[in-house]
């Protein structure tokens, strides 16, 4: 990258830019600094509207020198749907997903992987090693693929069953962990020196950070440059978040934006929630959860968030918030997703079981519009299962016969 | 839809529009026809590349009266990317890889049915059924329930839990057919009086074909209005070539496309070839495969395709072809696009498959700029085995000391 610079969000400390970097001394993370008066001469010049429908056409906001030699698989510029029935039923104004799960690898973590992948390509990198919780995993995969590096991915052995086998079909060496996923973490830092490996985990390597950016600057553009109220993520290690709120400045800050940034609430589950125990204790340093975590094997459950400080600063500022769920609440959410039509994970369903409590409470409030992100797939996390709740049948004479004895439907099935 | 009517494919008899109208009595299929002159006029008034990425940027080409009110999900305008790797090995000019997985419910089927369930709540319509191997099953699940439709779903007994347990996600009523997808149908076809259900099977209902030529037309767009010489398709039922044909065919007609149409090439599963077996014999109809299946439960896996006849003579008339391929070839296949990075059902590795047998032969020619259609997710497919074969390990010195000796990768990982 020529012409950007590195900050830190905990200390302001400015140095060169280099893609390498890791975190700072003082344990903040290294942002990525632009010429925005130049990023925007080159939107007037060459607008957005003519570009690729990929992540891509933000190309000048991604910390990449030759954008046409990116590793890409086609990877941003997702869906933005409002829901009607929800809207209604809560009297907001707006209700909007952002489907991100219709990315390749079925989640957001395609975006982040597919500016680093492309930095760690420039800087001629062979081994690329990730701690995750299953979605970072797979998508280091299939990015390291395409770009011809060679990936080494370490989850947690309660990681779904088919997000492992996914890594395994985009050719990842993959190892399932007896711990956490920052266990994980560890292996990969005591292990590169002499394996060779570069850990491309959540704030190790800038490139992850600046690909979820897309997610704020396509929501920017998606509302036709106006701002929601309210913005909803599943919050894990953090960086998505951290993105999306980086991309709104910018935008700002180029005059593309105007008035308030969203309010930024972070959703998490019960039996793992850094961010929400520390956001409403008033803590300015983010308290770790500890290793007793009880809560669902998903993206959300990380105990010890990288950047946690900047979270809180991010929820703080906007006046946001943070809040737990059940994982009760996460499968009701999940069910209420699907009869929309619309395929959410886990992590999806956490964020609107978090509207649903916060529009409860007061927090969110009639009239608002309201932004969700649904980051990944609900096939992402299915248990193949032939169901044998569900009636064989060989002709309709059966079915004529059977059916209103017999068709239990599952929990899921509303009609039943 | 005001000013469209309907041509049958097999007698050419006219009809005036009518979204209920089912097969002719000849056995051709209804083709919707629209006033192009008029069609063309407004994409110029109103350019494409000022639209919405979905799929309705083309609403002028889809039979809906009110695209405003059309039942989407975010459907369609899905990536092509090249395989540089590949064009390589096979000396090709392009070889494209249209991303068809990345559409709602992660099948291409998301296109038809957006448009049928647009057209049949138009209509009034309550109750739909479908037989399917799967994909269309769980895609007119969700588009059901997003248009608040109840819908009924019959699939085969081997078709994968995975689809199952996501149509019972979106509200469907589902269930579980002894036999194959024909078998299914006479299930609905002999219940719907009864039952009260449309069905909106392969055929049965023009907006099905109408959406899946949204795949030809994002074709044509994507690559700048120039036609590729050869272009290969899972071919189950067939109406997704025969929509993209039809696309291809409107395009011409509107002078937005110039030259010969490419060469059109069905593939199909050794086990289940009605198209290919005929094609290869030189019948001009459809000699049906009959019930001794051996194929793999994909959507690929229709003895009796409706528009059989159709299909023929668009592979004729283009001068493409039709060829089968092993279950082995197509986990090969499989395998080759997950190194890629790219998430492909066994639907989309069976046209790579085709392509490296048509390569190998010779009838598809050093030079040529080559399109694959990737139908659906891999993910969609997978068995939930957490992999016993995958070390699990609890540190850094676990790995050291054994990963060398029992990191035994599964066939899919190439490095072992
Ligand atoms: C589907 C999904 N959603 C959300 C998250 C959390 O994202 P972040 O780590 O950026 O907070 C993850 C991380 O694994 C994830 O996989
Ligand atoms: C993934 C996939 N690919 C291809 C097909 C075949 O498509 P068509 O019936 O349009 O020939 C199907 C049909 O079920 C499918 O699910
Ligand atoms: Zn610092
Ligand atoms: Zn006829």
């Amino acid at each position: 990258m020529r012409d950007g610079w590195l900050v830190c969000s905990g200390c302001s400390h400015r140095i060169p830019f280099n893609a390498g970097a890791g975190q700072c001394s003082c344990g903040g993370v290294f942002l990525v600094g632009y010429d925005l008066e130049r990023v925007k001469a080159s939107w007037s010049v060459n607008p957005l509207k003519d570009r690729a429908s990929t992540m891509w056409r933000y190309h000048e906001l991604l910390p990449v020198d030759r954008p046409n030699e990116a590793v890409t698989l086609g990877e941003g510029w997702t869906p933005m749907i409002r829901i009607p029935e929800w809207e209604e039923r809560l009297t907001l104004k707006r209700l909007w997903v952002k489907r991100d799960e219709q990315n390749p690898t079925g989640s957001f973590k395609a975006r982040g992987f597919s500016v680093a992948v492309s930095l760690l390509k420039e800087r001629g990198i062979e081994k690329v090693a990730v701690p995750s919780n299953g979605n970072a995993a797979s998508a280091l995969a299939a990015y390291a693929a395409r770009g011809k590096l060679q990936s080494y991915v370490f989850v947690p052995m309660d990681c779904p069953g088919i997000i492992v086998e996914e890594s395994i079909r985009y050719g990842a060496k993959t190892f399932r962990v007896d711990g956490l996923i920052h266990d994980a973490g560890k292996i990969i830092e005591e292990g590169k020196s002499s394996e060779g490996w570069v850990n491309v985990g959540t704030a190790k390597e800038l490139g992850r950070l600046e690909g979820k950016k897309t997610m704020g600057l396509e929501l920017a553009e998606q509302l036709s440059w106006e701002m929601p109220d309210v913005l909803l993520y599943p919050t894990g290690g953090g960086s998505g978040l951290i993105g999306i709120w980086k991309a709104l400045g910018e935008l700002k800050e180029m005059g593309m934006l105007q008035g308030e940034l969203p309010r930024f609430v972070s959703v998490q589950e019960v039996g793992c929630t850094p961010v929400v125990d520390s956001f409403r204790s008033g803590a300015k340093k983010l308290v770790p959860y500890g290793d007793d975590t009880t809560s669902s094997p998903t993206g959300v459950r990380v105990p010890n968030p990288p950047a946690g400080d900047l979270i809180l600063s991010i929820l703080r500022e906007t006046g946001g918030t943070a809040v737990a769920v059940t994982r009760d609440e996460i499968l009701q959410a999940q069910a209420y997703m699907g009869y929309q039509g619309i395929s959410s994970s886990p992590e999806g369903a956490v964020v609107f079981a978090g509207l649903l409590h916060l529009r409860e409470a007061g927090e969110i409030r009639s009239g608002e519009r309201v932004v969700l992100y649904n980051t990944a797939h609900a096939l992402k996390y299915l248990e193949w299962d032939p169901p044998t709740s569900i009636p064989v049948i060989k002709n309709y004479k059966e079915y004529a016969e059977r059916v209103n004895t017999e068709h239990r439907a599952t929990f899921m099935n509303k009609n039943s």
